[in-house]
């Protein structure tokens, strides 16, 4: 966690672009001091005629599901801004590209996930910072 | 939001019966008020050795997973009511081609929602009605 | 449902490897009563290209999602049970290959969720347990 889902059009991305990309994911995390490889970014790309928006084909639209765990956080204010700080990161691989993009984020509970086999440590524990540090997964 | 991920055989539909299930499920949206362009649809061909159903590979099953914005309703005979719906809309494209199916909804937090760049306006708004009307999310 | 999604690198596993994975993950459901045909296990090959942890391409890692219906239990002892026997599942087809893997199980409400057109009969139910014993969706 967190988990992205990029479903794209059929050569939208280059290998490059999609590293770019990814790359910049991994920082809205890495900021608030995630390890680098709880982030798992999927790129889909899906052709024009599986890939429908009213009822049309596109070859045109970004479709972005974003999966996250549920945080304890319910502020409003700082869910919008979260928000808004992963469109702001799409910008330049969407809008930037004359494509249309969507997304939403889903929360899924905290208590029923697992990374190699061992439970991530409590957010913002020192477990959770040797993580980060060591970007990996180290028992504890 | 909606989005439809449709998990189908290889084969099982033309670039036209994708055309029709995608339209037949934004009509579901559409008549209750929604812009056609809220709705996305993605069909994803999953051959028989990746495919499995109780264990066993399968070539006739047709999985569907939907994700929904929640909203405030929780009243149990339109929720019941409005998933009987979906499956209507399915069985053109399921049980009369002899496909077993199956499907589920997932409900997802309404404030972690954004159409290109911009925050989806109130259900019912006139804001929406506008978006609807032009099939276009045009800032507000 | 239980509905799975194994999103693995190119060529990590066989047809077989497949069929016996998606029979080690039908058995932790057939064992608690289940029908064999509720479990469905999707397996998604990610090219290095298309896949990234921690803004990297990766060729090694499995990285699974899991789809349940939410039950009423929210006993914290037994939703740990649970998730440790699911990750015991991967470990002979992530861990014993030397890939890295993570997982998480979302949960998704009971109903707005059908099979073949039917509801599912109540968990537990004398209906559940002939679907299970018959593994098939009769009405009822």
């Amino acid at each position: 966690m967190p988990l992205w889902h990029i479903y794209h059009p059929v050569g939208a991305y280059s290998d490059q672009d999609k590293q770019d990309f990814a790359r910049d994911i991994t920082k809205i995390y890495t900021n608030i001091g995630l390890p680098d490889f709880y982030v798992v970014a999927l790129f889909h790309e899906i052709s024009e005629s599986s890939f429908f928006i009213g009822g049309e084909p596109t070859g045109n639209t970004v479709r972005v599901v974003v999966e996250h765990i549920a945080r304890h956080t319910q502020d409003p204010h700082l869910r919008r801004r979260m928000t808004e700080k992963l469109n702001a990161v799409m910008l330049p691989y969407t809008r930037d590209r004359g494509l249309h993009w969507e997304f939403h984020i889903d929360e899924t509970p905290q208590d029923l996930w697992m990374i190699a086999g061992l439970w991530p440590p409590a957010s913002g524990s020192e477990t959770e910072q040797t993580w980060a540090r060591e970007n990996e997964p180290t028992p504890y």
